[in-house]
């Protein structure tokens, strides 16, 4: 699989980038439309504007035409069509002629980025604005412009996706990401893509012990919106998730736990990392600022860490449009794959084995373990015993692994042989 | 108040300091009186010689009418009118005439401090001595000298003061000091002039959520003794408490937990430190050495912490005429105050918070969150999120200030104003 | 007891040394035998062959006549006479005429170490084989060799010794060595031979208040055995446990815990060892190779952990015929011997002392304090008011002594100056 699922999730961002996704609106639902072409079984929700979520409530769908700035002399000096960053998100409709002077208080730029057009959005507050690279901003001459955002703001609904895939228990692992970022590659397109194809492959396992819930929803209003319709379903239900966002650059791995910071995902994911990225960064929960905000928020309490590769907010490209698909790479989003791919495969190979001998149990007359006792005992064996010396029926295969050092995919084939045997059982299956 | 209160606090100390002060007689009756002045709530208890206090035995009380050596000539060589620390504490009465070789075995002086009087003192063993500097010492020269101590030991009391200042709650915070060492600036009378103070300003305070229990005791037998009269009392009611002395020099800070460590008052006092005092000392409770000894003995267990500049048996001065009214400072002493009053300041404002929504709440339609979302959030917006996101009704303001690695000071006035506006209660006014 | 205890211990083992053990057979009773004339207690068990023992079945009893290769011209190459270890362990009969290229199948040498002879045995496969030092292995020549092995394996027994010295208590302490190595000295002669002088000395103890249970077993089938016939007696009884072995060379101090690595054996051997052994190895559980791996398996569960000198397979000579009698050494054995004495010491002692006054009990009226505050306090003294002042009931004396940093030994005595005055009880004897 390994060079393909990387250009494949690559391509799907390519395809993706050019719509204009926002919180609301048409950009969201062709986005998910996309995605049904690989998840046929992907549900499209509306929440109407007005619903009552939590402490929020679902704002007016927006929608845009068209937005530009033409100087005097009829010169388009900005351009929502080139490139959707362009446009302040949720910026109400305008027609007018401006002096520069008061265009200036509607102009967003970098100045310590100045080939870069910022991403800037005013939800809550009504607001029109533009952004431009500050290169560009600072060749304005003074003069009137012709302002014009064709943009809709009424009452609509917030779309979001869900893709429920039964498995043979009604425990869930929750997989969440998020689609209401325009035309910018590592946040967001690597979070849906490489979903998109997680999702393929877990549909596609030929047995799975959970039940798998994967959402794609905007930010923010979208994880408190299907919070507060589904809370205690997931509270009772959900024994581990990850928020899947900034999992597509070249360079660092990186985790952000949930607010506790012990829960299975937290610790299964620091065991994938440890094994799979040698370097990776671990942030504290005060640096979060994705939707583990409301996954982890108190009284809710989910199950959710978070593994990324570079961290949103912590590298240059974010939040402008140097975040390009030229940021994300077949590789970088193929690690991403990996790592969250190996913390499922932990997941649902995650035992609480138990010998089923006292003492050591007699390899030799099963032909596990040399009939020739020498200096040195071959490591897969030493892995075995160490197994078979902490399966206790107390601790799972995960806390085993951390215990003896080893990463799980070595144990899983030797757990199936000593479970073939009958040396080892799984403590689980009798609960 | 900053620049007064050291001054105030130094003034006091130098009206103090001519006192004879011991574990008993005039002189500690003479210093609690000059504290009524400050204190008029101030109650003075006596309790008799001969009581029985928990292992010991209250003593006999000590009084000292003159004390001197007089050589051969008629000269005085060493007059207790002179230093207070002239005299070996509970000397008995002497009157006579004897050679230099029997007097040097009543004599005390420290030969690595040759300018320093010793601090001697011999309770409960009688027996009769002179404390001088090393240099004096050697300036003695054979012959006969005269000594001459006009002391009682009789039965009389024991003295402490006792300050309770009502709160809103039974539960108690409790301030001890010692009033028994004469003539020593930071061990003692940083104790007992701070604590003044302090004691000043909660009682000024407009709102006490706890109940003061102040005391101005001698050491050990003092301790002792307001244990054995009070245990119950104090055992049912006392949350938190500090032991207050050498708390006025200019040097370090130092921290002596309780003998479990981990009471509140340690916590508070860790806390407040590690933001006042960068570079404070924290000592182990097998350092101790005042009265945290009987506070904390088995079947005592209050939870009292020390927070000192100096530690007493640190310094070079310690125990000597060298820790006089130069040695502690108005900035030493305010710095001290100022500790406490923070520790104080704590123990009042730590509330249990919890969030009332789920999920984050709307802060934008508030106010209380900028409306335009930008790459950066401002720190005073972070640290209000941040103390939402652990405010789950489990744990403690102080534990969430650990977490979230800000002062309680800079957090007091964001949770007023979360409370103000109904995003945070306080779990612990439903207890 | 020092210079002789050494000495005394490796007379024992110079006599031990020539004789054939193995799991089973005539070496083993032999060796018991020997142990008997200085432990007459010492009882001698058989277990059958074909006993099953947990995964395990008792294996035939192996005895050796000879063993020997001899070249075409009548040499003998290889003799079993001149060295136990030239003989695979349970190697089945043989006696055939072979080509040097056949036998070369059965030969066993380290390339690494040409001058070793090593230790090799194949209990549970049907085989035979010499085993021989390098450099004698490529002096042969081709060629046809008569190789005549005349063992047996047939029904017979498995033989262990087991002591059992009571003492005031039914709870024991479980003493664990082996003795099935043919000629090595501290793997493994160090242990039985250090254990039957512990032994010694345990019975002599004018007062003891566990019991003792000491045994010699074959490794690995022995335990299993033993633990098979007495696991539930063992689970109720055992407080703590060590298993013996590499105790006996001139080197390093190895420690290796209990599987939970937190029993009484593993803090009585780590404190022991701290203050005996300054830079003592600490190994993990994961390194472990001997009988704890019975002892601590799941289901089994005792409190067995293991000082040694060098620890097995770390040290060069290791299952080789270099690990002989100028390995260990009289200081070896003895230092060795010292620190498991003073870890039974430590268990012995091991009460839950409770200071039986409130507050800091007068020690002066004791004759236990100096009558005299000066700047100093004795360090006697301030390890016993550290003693005093963690005397609540609640924690054992070796949890204090690692509190206040003192050794066991040096508290032992001051425990009984308190005790005999009435300051300190022992909670345990209440209960």
């Amino acid at each position: 699989m390994s060079e393909n699922i990387g250009s494949s999730i690559h391509d799907l961002a390519c395809r993706l980038w050019p719509i204009n996704r926002s919180i609301t609106g048409a950009g969201v639902r062709e986005t998910l439309n996309v995605l049904k072409e690989l998840l046929p079984k992907l549900e499209v929700h509306e929440v109407p504007s007005g619903t009552a979520v939590f402490d929020w409530t679902v704002p007016n769908e927006w929608n845009v035409k068209e937005a530009w700035i033409e100087s005097a002399d009829g010169q388009r000096i900005v351009d929502f069509k080139n490139h959707n960053l362009h446009l302040v998100g949720y910026s109400t409709p305008v027609d007018t002629i401006i002096s520069l002077e008061e265009l200036q208080t509607h102009l967003y730029s970098l100045p310590d980025q100045p080939t870069a057009i910022p991403y800037i959005t005013s939800y809550y507050s009504p607001r029109w604005g533009f952004c431009l690279s500050h290169q560009e901003r600072l060749k304005l001459k003074s003069g009137q412009y012709h302002v014009h955002i064709d943009s809709t703001l009424e009452a609509g609904s917030l779309t979001y996706g869900e893709l429920i895939i039964p498995g043979e228990s009604k425990e869930e692992v929750f997989l969440s990401t998020y689609v209401c970022h325009p035309s910018m590659a590592n946040n967001e397109l690597s979070g849906p893509c490489v979903t998109t194809y997680l999702a393929k492959w877990i549909n596609e396992l030929p047995k799975r012990h959970y039940t798998y819930r994967i959402i794609f929803i905007p930010e923010t209003i979208g994880s408190i919106t299907y919070l507060s319709k589904n809370l205690n379903h997931l509270k009772q239900n959900v024994i581990a998730g990850f928020n899947i966002t900034c999992i597509g650059d070249n360079r660092d791995y990186s985790f952000l736990p949930s607010r506790s910071g012990d829960t299975l995902s937290d610790r299964v994911a620091l065991h994938v990392l440890k094994y799979h990225a040698k370097d990776f960064k671990s942030y504290s929960f005060l640096d979060r600022g994705s939707d583990e905000r409301q996954y982890c928020s108190p009284g809710v309490d989910l199950p959710v860490a978070t593994v990324m590769r570079s961290k949103y907010a912590e590298y240059p490209e974010y939040h402008t449009s140097l975040d390009d698909l030229t940021l994300i790479t077949p590789e970088g989003l193929e690690g991403g794959f990996t790592v969250l791919q190996k913390a499922i495969e932990t997941i649902e190979n995650n035992c609480i084995p138990k010998v089923t001998v006292l003492g050591e149990p007699q390899l030799g007359k099963r032909g596990l373990y040399p009939t020739l006792s020498t200096k040195e005992t071959h490591a897969k064996v030493r892995t075995m015993m160490d197994m078979i010396a902490y399966s206790d029926g107390t601790i799972s295969m995960l806390e085993i692994a951390e215990i003896i050092k080893k990463p799980m995919t070595e144990m899983i084939p030797i757990y199936r042989a000593l479970y073939d045997c009958g040396l080892l059982i799984d403590v689980k299956e009798k609960l």
